[in-house]
């Protein structure tokens, strides 16, 4: 996580302040489910609630250096905390945290933080989706060429080709719908998870109050698979982020010039080639997938913790959770927002369509010859040969079209009429499902 | 995959033989929806139909032979196949793939195989759940220390270890119909999405012919977000393996011997130390869990095709769809053949239980000494310094029991009521909860 | 690893026969050292040797399965074989193995197969580096563009363009002779290393004989390190590999075509479009490249191997070690036949260079005009508005080149010498280092 | 990187001071070579020479904030730093630059970064290598229980054991000076790296002062294979910083209890458990071992930019090379003083080596029934099952010493001599070859 690939909103769910209210309120919240049971009094759950609510209003640089200072001889952060907590809290700070284990506290924290980070995520979600329907509605009859191992295949619409993209982060929207809830889970049981010295309703009040549900069963720990599968979402957004970063990068290249990211007055491409007008954001999304995706092999990594926990996911997750979820939302962010101002070229798109001379309509002719009673193999090689010679000379003396070629082909001559031929050649054709398959895209 | 770690029921998916029948099944459903609509002759469709089961039915290794040589020429398998299925069916051969592409075939196939895969690793999760919770409830009571850090913290019972386990792959039980459904996705939509040359309507036959749904926007090929779904939940799975087996190979240690791999008779477990039983299967289980993790990162570098796609899935996906399969079919099924016939050592576990003295009732001993009013600073001094000294002088001449310590402690002697300590050391309070835990766990 | 991407030399080197021949050569050359000694008697290793040879020379698949059956019952590779061999042996048999443990035979023959799989990586550098090398001679002075950001940047070779892959491949194939050092070595040292039951001479003589060093110190196994920096160096030669190949497929698109993978003649690029040519050899070798890379990681996490050694490596290793070895020599005579039979356009990478109107020399016209005392900053912002009006323009009624627009712009007008300004719009003078960096690149 | 896991010496190097110190440094070094040449007056060299230096050592946030406006504007960070030194050194600034191209600057700046970073990595590995070196002499000759699969095989050293480490890291040094020597180049060519508008002295002058090699090909950047080897370095060192941390985890383990971490006066173990100890750095190192493995592979996907550069490594690289020497340095750091402060505990070492009662002299033992004729498959089966009924007894009243129950065996009763046994019982035995061992592991 650098500052410059970092949104606000975001790291400040990872801030110190941010844990520390949320630590509070966990055993804020215990403390006031004991003193329901009676097993604690009434008054020291107020007092704590009062005097701490207080104490993290108040939250300055000066707490955060005093419980530094205490955990650099504890060497426990938790410890750390509450014993700054008893300092504000005073003598009624003996029933803060009592039967919990640490693991209560940081387990049950980070199922708070990584589920306000996935609301975010959510809705930055539907910033990229909107964008995406609102382009590709725009360009829904815009022909352009659709590409296969990057050579011309036939045409498509550019608005079909970002509701693909479309589809693709409403799956990936569903699926961070299903993260979030993996990881939105608390747990308040106690060393090794039997509740030996707190009752199940402790963990049950504190659930409810934070917004999450209580772990079905806990070790000392909320078993990390549940994280490893949060952090896998992550990975498949991040590849689809560079899915479509991709398709921008190719389309902005000076061959194809079929789109352009939006170049700001006084945006400079290159110290040296004044003429440079590069895709740099798609460029520097391909790169965020990379990190995000990285933080996937850790994630699982992580899963085979020793016996009821060891602390070796700790380090990691110090580092992923922040890292991953602040990367994609400004990752997110930037795809959005690249999209909303794509620069996109109809002419040339149509431009290219062309350029090979309509060997692009090949499939079809292959069908027609078939119609016409001419054998698969046969067509096939008739509409081989001809297409490559029409793409072989494109742009020479003799250069012609496919169609003029395919008339002028002594096998063909003769047997196709000339309108099943127009037929076979108008890019309209290629569009004619685009309603449809938008009926079935957008809705969903 | 190497057969040493496959079984014959999933490497069957994988074989040539169910690719063509699936090919061929995709080909001859898409005739009957051709024909239906009055596209193609309906005894075409039948023709194609009969012959075509019977050279599926008739396969055999001069099939093989045949459309490899095919394929050396056309260097292009999808049009191998249906040169040999030609030569097969005659004539009527020219309605085969009409308007189609290759991916159609391709991608729809996979689609059948991935299905069929997941759900032998559905009934294989099925298996490994049944063998814990049969191991779970027989070892419900049985009392066993709980570890933190591998270090003992608090008494808990080993059924509750493993029906930890079992949540753990009840979840991923879930995650897998989750990713089964990702995946049970076909299409028919030709070069690049359009259904320039077939109606939607041969899509929508065909998926409900071979039992899974239309893919909703295809470009050539279905997106790979969805497969990297899969891979990654196979993964999270994977890791989840390898936290069981990492717990199993912790209780086999000499120093734990708290459980055991069967042993077979006649079994060597080394060829120069005819003393050793190791636990080889719960480390193979180790190693093939890295192999499953391994495959998640190409499959989400899969995700970013070029534009309408480009082949580079392909190789990968020909090693990791058959290796990603059939080693946690195999590791499934190796899991839980080990979970049933594990050896488990109760007497050993209450042993290890009491071998340090009593210190691991160090928490709710700290309790007592809050509720009876000691401050939480305090206290945890005194009953660490307690502990520290039992620990350390365990099994020399001066070593005494914590309790012994305990009372022998000029802070606490006197102030702690003998019964009150008793109930503290009670490893019964640890298992208390154990029954409202099953029930949450079990009830799912 | 599936046959479609393996090469028979190299699967060779992982077949049973290969692995039971080294197996046996580690054990008889053990035998000698040991006669020598006169640890054990002359005659007995001579008559090890000579049966075992026959017997090796001999093996048919009545031994494989032979020894299948009796591994079924120990569950022991090692002893299986052993027991084989001395079926075949007679009594003298139990002077193998003597003081050994299996380790020391598994171990040894990884290191022999892991050297025999380098040594044809290495010939296999040697055909990449000898291709490249003689198609980058071949347009040593063939125009190109060069692109940043797949935006056109300057002119350059495209010799130079693959004298910088012949380059990194030369690299590479100095870290493959690191790599290749790093597992040529082999461990007799029992059990745990002591060399308890076996004197140090053996393992010399036969780490000798072997071809092979001998290692510094061993726990079971030769430590894991080794094998983790033989697979990182592999995936560093994958994404190499990958460079290259992405450049091809570049190349090869249809706005682009620069240059187009062999198509032979019979090859068919797409069931439903015969116009079809797709580079359908750079995209395989990008899949590839992710597969080769993804045995990185498994490879790293088999280092940590639990006190003197765990199986866990095993698995990992029987499935890494043949894909990784037989996938990457796949790819990279893949790679040597499409380098060497690429089809290569200088007409068409000329048209490209002037595609753009001249703009691609606004670096150069940049210090013209900085050279003419305008400032930096102004002389950007000239020359950036000069080239963004070409570009912009450029096919249309309107377009000019960029030198006529330069000409035409007050700021300049005057200014420049046209002799200053021909030489500047001169694509010679990107060429002009080119010997230079020849010699360099070749001279290694 | 988090603060948490970071040392300032390292961090320091990644600071934007730093950077834009070196990139000063390239530009004022390029300056003064052209003069040299005669490209530009030589004192217009001197003036930025020595104003730059001026501004850098008054470096404050003030121009931090200056540059950072700047970028705000031209979206581009090198252009905003020479703006920003034009402000600083004046009208001179114009011949700044000159030629070159921004990855001219940024790639040599990274190189010079992470030269500075292996330098301090590699006073790191001498710092682990100085602490394994001292406890492995310190305890030649504690003897230790040697384990394959984490079951007692035969008694070792604990230098042994340590030495082994010691020689993993001497190798892991050993890569790292290599992969020192990969990232140590710089290169100063232009835009696609033709020298179009800057001479190859100038790069030869600037490699030479920087302390680094000049490329001897580059496109417009240095290639990334370079930086793809130097993280895979990283990764296998972290891998072996695991399998140390490992190795103390299990030690430390409660039931083992042959080494501790050093625990601090003041610290806590547990907020609920005040008796625990746990191997908190340990598991901290292999979770940071993680981390530092999940480098590898954006580092290896950063390989393939397009054509002569992509912008894509950048955001990778701008967090992966901070993250992934500062966590280096930082768990090097923790190693050492953990290595160096670690309590090791002989006398439970040697207890845990007689727990077995002597079964770990199995092998020996083996060997001696064989010497005395016995055949190698009835020598295992009998020693197998007398070490087995040892075992299995072990600690129940009828228990039995190896040695007791071989002496009482009927196989073998009679046919050993005492003497013999005593030897093949003798844990000296396994000490023998201990300086022969340690003779060549520390002679490196």
């Amino acid at each position: 996580m650098v500052p410059r690939y970092s949104r606000p909103r975001m790291t400040a769910i990872w801030s110190p302040v941010n844990r520390y209210r949320i630590w509070f309120e966990i055993e804020a919240l215990a403390c006031e489910a004991m003193a329901r049971r009676g097993d604690i009094p009434k008054e020291a759950a107020e007092i704590i609630r009062t005097k701490g609510d207080a104490a993290l209003a108040a939250f300055s640089d000066a707490d955060l250096a005093r419980i530094d200072e205490i955990e650099a001889e504890t060497r426990h952060d938790v410890i750390a905390f509450l014993t700054w907590l008893a300092e504000k809290v005073g003598p009624e700070s003996r029933f803060v945290h009592l039967g919990m284990t640490s693991s209560d506290v940081l387990d049950s924290c980070l199922a708070v933080q990584l589920t306000q980070a996935a609301d975010i995520l959510l809705e930055d979600m539907d910033t990229v989706l909107a964008a995406l329907k609102k382009r590709a509605y725009e360009h829904k009859q815009t022909v352009t060429i659709g590409r296969s191992h990057a050579i011309h295949a036939e045409p498509t619409s550019f608005g079909l080709k970002l509701a693909g993209h479309y589809a693709e982060f409403a799956r990936n929207r569903r699926r961070l719908v299903a993260a979030r809830e993996e990881i939105a889970v608390c747990a308040i049981s106690g060393a090794v998870g039997t509740y030996a010295h707190i009752d199940p309703e402790i963990e049950q009040y504190v659930a409810e109050h934070l917004g999450v549900k209580a772990e079905t069963i806990s070790s000392q720990v909320i078993p990390r698979d549940r994280h490893a599968a949060f952090f896998c979402t992550l990975g498949v957004i991040a590849s689809s982020i560079e899915r479509l970063a991709v398709e921008v990068r190719h389309l902005q290249r000076s061959e194809v010039r079929e789109a352009e990211e939006f170049f700001h007055a006084g945006q400079k491409g290159s110290s040296a080639m004044p003429h440079k007008r590069n895709p740099v954001l798609s460029e520097n999304l391909t790169g965020l997938a990379r990190l995000i995706r990285s933080y996937v092999t850790p994630a699982l990594e992580n899963v085979a913790l020793w016996h009821e926990r060891d602390i070796s996911h700790s380090s990691v997750e110090r580092n992923i959770c922040p890292d991953g979820t602040v990367t994609l939302d400004f990752a997110l962010g930037r795809l959005a927002s690249m999209m909303e101002k794509l620069v996109i070229y109809p002419d040339q798109m149509l431009a290219n369509v062309e350029s090979l001379g309509g060997v692009v309509h090949s499939g079809e002719v292959l069908l027609v010859l078939a119609r016409a009673g001419i054998s698969r193999e046969d067509a096939y090689k008739i509409v081989q040969r001809t297409a490559m010679a029409t793409w072989t000379k494109l742009g020479t003396e003799e250069g012609k079209t496919f169609r003029e070629n395919l008339e002028a082909d002594p096998d063909i001559a003769g047997r196709i009429d000339k309108k099943v031929l127009d037929d076979a050649l108008d890019p309209a054709r290629h569009l004619r499902a685009v309603d449809q398959i938008f009926d079935r895209v957008f809705a969903e």
